[in-house]
């Protein structure tokens, strides 16, 4: 850590905080300047953090020098984590396609576009029981029933099942019922939450922050694993930015930029990171050519009827399609779809 | 709402969208255009909205006319709501000042807080005891035990508190022990916390998220009126931009614009909305002139220890310049503080 | 266009907008609903925004329907346009990448990078005389010895020579040395500078603003089409946004949107699209995958003492390692390397 | 200059970098922790940009410590510049207004306004000539006769006068005319104009880019006096961020920010900066609070029917309004209107 000091900071304050740190038990430094000083902090991030040096009434700025996160980062733990969401291992050199509707409507539509994806080679089923809703006047989920009927289509069609859970309270239920469970880009700074799905166990499918940074991003994904639970996905599902052509900006420079940081597997979710059903299999590929493990994508048997993300929602022959698109591009990158 | 069609599209989709229109009720419009055809249906937006008609591949866009909220319209409900909160009232022609600490560290640094903040001319009291932090290592608050600080100190000072509930399972036990309920930015659109906390019938403080659009914002109260509760202060705290010199933008074109379209009160938060202490008292001024109905500040009886937000934490006599320095600006603009 | 009004517009006010859609030879349309009126006026949007109707006070909001461009819009031209730069065709079904230093340092330098990139594959020479720096104190190019250098560069390696012109005085001089003029992201909206190169009847590269939307985007080039310049390559870099891990958030969604609504060729620049040299090559097969035309590249003989952008210039064995793993990418979205 | 190394960094690249450091004549420091080795450079931040360390393959990356503008720094000049555009001067302790129409259309509406905006009390005038489009079909100015225009308004009225200069080859012939020359927003870093105008000596209004970080702007203010040329009024006027209830999004906290980085007079555009009517008044009051020195705002003697900007625009007796409303507010922050 850096700690720049302002131009009047006197001779007290400087010894003070040099005092705070070695009383922490890091190492401290002195480098004067001719226009400022500067100190330094050689030791663990975490703890120079909790010094909260920046408080001081003569601390310009603090620059830490290292990542804030320890278990999710690939410098502590080489290897590429693999998660096992049932019969579906995400991470390296696979590549895999979860798909499904955004909503549980019906059990027939679920098992109809269940049993679509799955014969044009999803490797899960994805599926929304508990539905966020800008407003609340729209449709938002059948709950306990739409999950039920996500449990007997995942046993029927024999597909693994991701579901999203917005409510400490649900954890449980949700999780007796689903292979996977969702943290959505809501919810990824709720920490009640992060901290209940972390201590439940399950495999889960953490869903980045429409105004998340990459580190933030990945200190949610930490709190998961500091609350012991290493079976954890990334998904990148776009940011919002100034542009309004499209629903977010898919951002694809952290598909590689995570790879280097972290030892999770990282998949894309091109439909909420375009929001137009027509760039899905594009930007599909272009995860795919960048390095991602994998896919997450809304399929709906009509989405000219559905009750959420029409817009963005593959037909069923849209989904084949792309699947067979995916093919050549996954292979062209050393994986194997 | 208007709905532009795609070059291409035929006449049969064109009269089956027609047709979905005039069955829920609605008036529906054909505008036949040299390049496009364009339709339009008038009514209930939200009604509107539930036809999910950018399902369709034969739509290009479609563009709502009416807000989407109904309860929060200043065009439903003309008159300024007034939110008690214990002794305050915010909304009207008064002027109020939430101040306190960021997180309850102990009962004394609580205490002194308050007591320096009443003298000053505060109307409440503000303190975390649940904290969310970016990182799981950061300090996160003492919970129930700070929960019964802020109660004592409450009583013993005489200034109304409000606090930061996280989870649903916490609404009750938080509801018990303070004045209002604040949810934080990070949680705006966490709408099981948004339910209970409608239900609780508590007066709420509501942030706005750091990328929640205005009528998001407007939206996330609209669920606490839906469920009951009309005792709702929104306040602007900044939002994320491009900007790194400050930790947030203050927006606050956001304060005249939510004036126009809400009758609930609106206050800002220039702590957060800027994060450094020197801007903390022209932006409280600035928030002041242009027509918010008060303040919530961040103080700490010595911000060079304190356990987090230390940089942007007002020093007691700083804040007790920050109330001098604001009672002209405040006059200036027809109200009193 | 949709015109809405404010709720209390009084009558005499909607038939003088009424009035004023029909003088200017449009269609006009009134359509009264329960809480407001709405009106519309049907024909060239142009004209539309030409009366500037939101200036009045019983405005609400002014909502166009079509396209505000019309000789870049694919709908007036459905077939792509083939942009010729010296020996190099962009556009169709090639994809084609022009690679080559930051900045012209020296002679050798420019002539062992040319070298270098022809050998590897690369289609084009680019390199930079005059350089936008954000700081007055940076290296700011060679300015006409830099044309000179990249003149004779071109003949002896064989390679078309593109470089960025920022000046309005400039463009002469520059057009004379060269096969094809940028304009720099910065001066995406310097009207002048689009206007004098428009008229060069030069080829042109025309960078993304950092916070420009895609419609500007596209207005930027119809300024060039308008000026009587058809040979007009967009060229997508990266969009600022909050995320501060990259330079810039390489905004790819633009690809086959901007295919979608113009016939004109695009390309990407992952070097600036990044910032990082690491990420270039993922970020590279992306923008294949997704539909790029190419690639705008940077290549530096020896980055480690460049004189700008060394941090994300390849070195030229790693620009060798990218064309070697771009050609099975491009193949398997059906197109040629 | 803090310079973080990758963890494989090999010895030999470390003492090559700390040479470097040493050869450019600054301090270098070696700073080996557990995890990384961090070095340091104590000098002119200017020098040390100049050595593009971040190029070398073996760091991570690089912090600077000092700003990297030297002129307009406030370190270097504290005392604020007065700059005198005609009669008005800004800076100190003094509020200065400037307002007129967003262009010159008629030499009468220019006349009507800037006579009414004078017995108002504004000390400036200002009025386009050449005006920046989005769209190539957009009004964009008379050019030459419209200098003519504002050069006798100027004198008939007795104001001053400040209109934008776009090109380079227009610097002189609009500086014959007028009284300071305005670099728009999307200007801001035109690199060439920047000097052309820095070399004019004439005042400058120098507006932030939409997308501008306050360094940033800065670093372009700082061409300016490197041109030899102090005469710089900054004008905040908002930047773009995902919010589209307003046409952008007015950063006051620049103004406070500003105020303490530098030297120069800052004034504020509330007319761009919200882009709707309703929202000039209360956003010209709160800049007044925070701090800036003046403002900049459009005023049209019948903005329904402005050729551009007319929903921005006041209505001359609103601008009267907001002169009113202003002067408790200016006196309440201890200045004089």
């Amino acid at each position: 850590m850096i700690i720049v000091l302002k131009p009047d900071a006197p001779e007290d304050a400087i010894q003070s905080i040099l005092a705070r740190i070695a009383d922490a038990g890091l190492k401290p430094l002195h480098m004067p300047g001719s226009e400022r000083v500067v100190l330094g902090a050689l030791g663990d991030e975490r703890v120079l953090a909790s010094l909260n040096l920046d408080g001081s009434p003569h601390v310009e700025s603090v620059k830490p020098i290292l990542a804030p996160y320890k278990l999710v980062s690939r410098e502590m733990h080489p290897h590429d984590t693999i998660v096992a969401i049932g019969s579906m291992k995400l991470g390296g050199t696979g590549f895999k396609v979860i798909a499904g509707p955004c909503a549980v409507e019906t059990a027939e539509q679920t098992r109809n576009t269940a049993q679509a994806v799955k014969k044009a080679g999803a490797s899960a089923l994805r599926g929304g029981a508990y539905k966020p809703r800008t407003s609340p006047y729209g449709f938002n989920g059948h709950g306990p029933a739409g999950l039920k009927i996500l449990q007997e289509t995942s046993k029927e069609v024999g597909l693994p099942v991701v579901t999203e859970v917005m409510d400490t309270a649900d954890v449980d239920r949700v999780a007796d019922h689903v292979d996977a469970l969702q943290i959505g880009a809501r919810n990824m700074q709720n920490f009640a939450l992060l901290h209940a799905v972390g201590k439940s166990g399950k495999p889960v499918v953490l869903k980045r922050g429409m105004t998340a940074r990459i580190e933030e991003f990945l200190l949610a994904a930490e709190y998961l694993l500091a609350a012991g639970n290493d079976q954890v996905v990334l998904c990148e599902r776009g940011i919002r930015t100034f542009e309004t052509a499209t629903r977010n900006t898919l951002d694809l420079n952290a598909i590689p930029l995570i790879k280097q940081k972290t030892h999770l597997p990282v998949i894309v979710d091109p439909s909420h990171g375009t929001g137009i059903r027509d760039l899905v299999i594009p930007m599909a590929l272009a995860a795919a050519a960048c390095g991602a493990d994998g896919l997450m994508v809304e399929v709906h048997e009509n989405p000219a009827v559905a009750l959420s993300d029409g817009a963005q929602s593959l037909y069923p022959d849209q989904f084949d399609a792309l699947m067979k698109a995916l093919k050549p591009v996954v292979e062209a990158v050393g994986r194997r779809l």
